[in-house]
């Protein structure tokens, strides 16, 4: 096929202006004055052009979006919006394939070329038990996971999407999950998840064993929430930690939320940043509401690496939320207190290179070679774009336009 | 002159569509099915109606907005802060008039009908003092109020602007402040400012001496600015709140930021909620970065008025901030952890009704008599409107279009 000429582009981390040469799905040629060839050429006018954005943590089962708008109905409590969401999801006829395929449709043209997606996975609930769900409450199957592979698979040239298995009524606590969760990988889910091993699952130990058994076995990666706070959520995570190196996971394992790391003292802080970078495990936050943030520049520094994705988007556990990952880069670098460009820059690359790591995305980047996936912005720096979320003037996924707008044929505002 | 008749809207708070007559700057009608007379019909096709948006706190005298990107350059203290503003307002020629106009600007069109600022106004420093700015900077003098003062009589009938006289550098640790304080009152401010009595001036109660006593000689209303944490921020709401009630001037004080009072323990919250809903005090809060939000709700059910605002636009302070009102109630919301319809409405009241409380503002409100003043957005509820900040399709300020969008002529999407 003709591949695309990006004419006058300044890709982000080059510190210049460059051609950029697409073809056959990737970036072939990157620098000043290249020959187009055949290729159609576009001109950037000199605008911003970043490595496509990588979600590293949604919910595409649960979403609403796209359709008509629903007040939030749950009560205060953890229990209340699990409850809520086990009553309304049938009436609701959730997953619904054309609201994933809605918020799929929207993240791509906001410049998003990879998506993490934790799907619900759990079974019936025979009895009482402790979440707050009613007694009996259907479980999900493995409906979930086919739902969102079958929009994916639909939506497959424009945005990529895998999927982590997530026991979001818990594992232990929920007996028949852990063969659900077996099932699921073996349906081609990428990754396991868990859910606060103690608060929610009651025994920390045995729900790591589950989750890390699951992982070792079939070779996925692990992707656990942990919202447990303060000594508690210290203590998960360093037996995350511990069993993370034990098992040579290294790069294959995330935490997302993580919210006793931003509760904790400074000393603490240190502490457990050294051993998440030793052990290679991601830190994935989505910054949202007044929860914790992790202090994003202490575990760069230690060399941790964070991840950033927006969690809920308007589903029964909040009306908020766009798809747009320039916006949730800003949420994380404000919630950061990030005043200057290069800190600002590190929300920036939460949602490129971060994601694209905790993946295990091969080749992501703005380097010849890499896979052609990319957006352009009319923006002055990289901390610009984060923080005025400027339209998406072309988005490029696997070498194909994914989308445009009309502001390219004109030359930049800024 | 002609009236204006906006046909088939929804106010909010009236639970139904209605027509809005407008004549003579103000709401001649307000019901179902209005004779237009010989005014000009603008169809609003069911849209949601809101008053005009009211800024309760920002700092048009600093803004950059408009201009090129400016990477902040202050280090990452308080004093950094202070000190890079004082050396770099000459280098950059704030305050500029061309950018405090595109600010306002920008916020009209974003459904603002009125602000509160809060302009610099402190002396030349001659010798040593304690907040880290250069021996001998330049005080502001009353240039910044003027500036102000200028550029908003020109925009008189698109945005109305009330300025605070705000003693940015202290008025007991820079001396010759409280004259300049003086003078701006007599150029017309509408209010006195103040800036952490003790943290930043040493002298809680010479500070306030100086506050109340312009305030009360003077007729003008005032507005202090309160980051000091903890123990010595409740302490200062105490002292605020004894001395507004033993002046009289319930209605008339506004205490902005009051991160203590986000910090403190419920009851502590609780009893200072008490004293200040007798006192009449607002509280306005700009949810910014990772700053204690004030309880919002608590405050609005103790009877405490709550209105809210940027702080900083894209000035030498904070690289963020647009000017539009929704995008700032959905932070306050946000931070808030506000999920249901009911409690997001509230951060939706404090950039409209709490903000008019605490300017004072005669007779606003979307009923008949009130001001002109309104926004309409394509929005199902007043809570969707700030989750999705919809463009502003129509702005009236006192009984004139503002601006309005083509998607006016076209049936709304929601």
């Amino acid at each position: 096929m003709p591949g695309l000429l990006l004419r006058d582009g300044r890709p982000w981390g080059t510190g210049g202006r460059a051609d950029i040469l697409v073809s056959d799905g990737v970036v072939a040629g990157l620098g000043p004055g290249l020959d187009a060839g055949d290729a159609e050429v576009v001109d950037l006018g000199g605008r911003l052009v970043l490595p496509g954005l990588v979600e590293a943590h949604c919910h595409l089962d649960k979403t609403l979006y796209g359709g008509p708008w629903r007040p939030h109905s749950a009560g205060p409590a953890l229990a209340d919006r699990i409850a809520d969401e086990r009553v309304r999801r049938a009436e609701l006829g959730l997953p619904d394939p054309a609201r994933v395929s809605a918020l799929l449709e929207a993240m791509a043209a906001a410049g998003t070329t990879h998506v993490r997606t934790h799907t619900d996975v759990y079974s019936g609930i025979p009895g009482v038990r402790t979440a707050g769900a009613p007694v009996g409450a259907a479980g999900t199957g493995l409906t979930g996971v086919e739902v969102v592979r079958d929009v994916a698979a639909r939506l497959a040239g424009r945005i990529t999407v895998e999927q982590v298995a997530f026991p979001q009524s818990g594992i232990l606590t929920n007996p028949g999950t852990a063969a659900l969760l077996e099932e699921a990988i073996k349906l081609g889910v990428s990754a396991v998840g868990g859910i606060d091993p103690a608060g929610m699952d009651r025994d920390p130990v045995r729900h790591l064993d589950v989750v890390f058994g699951l992982a070792e076995r079939h070779g996925v990666r692990i992707d656990l929430h942990l919202h447990d706070p303060g000594s508690l959520g210290v203590f998960e995570l360093e037996l995350i930690t511990e069993r993370t190196r034990a098992a040579g996971l290294a790069g294959r394992v995330t935490v997302s939320h993580a919210y006793a790391l931003g509760q904790a003292d400074a000393a603490t802080q240190d502490r457990l940043a050294a051993g998440l970078a030793e052990a290679g495990i991601t830190i994935t936050t989505a910054a949202v509401f007044d929860f914790p943030v992790p202090p994003v520049k202490k575990l760069r520094e230690a060399g941790v690496n964070v991840a950033c994705g927006h969690d809920d988007i308007r589903d029964l556990w909040s009306p908020y939320g766009s798809g747009d990952l320039l916006e949730r880069a800003m949420h994380l670098a404000y919630r950061s207190t990030f005043r200057r460009d290069e800190d600002i820059e590190l929300a920036l690359e939460a949602v490129t290179y971060g994601g694209a790591r905790a993946l295990g995305l091969a080749g992501y980047g703005l380097t010849e070679g890499a896979p052609a996936d990319l957006v352009v912005v009319d923006a002055e720096t990289p901390a610009h774009a984060v923080v005025t979320r400027p339209p998406r003037d072309l988005v490029v996924k696997a070498g194909h336009i994914v989308s445009r707008t009309d502001a390219l044929s004109r030359p930049p505002a800024r």
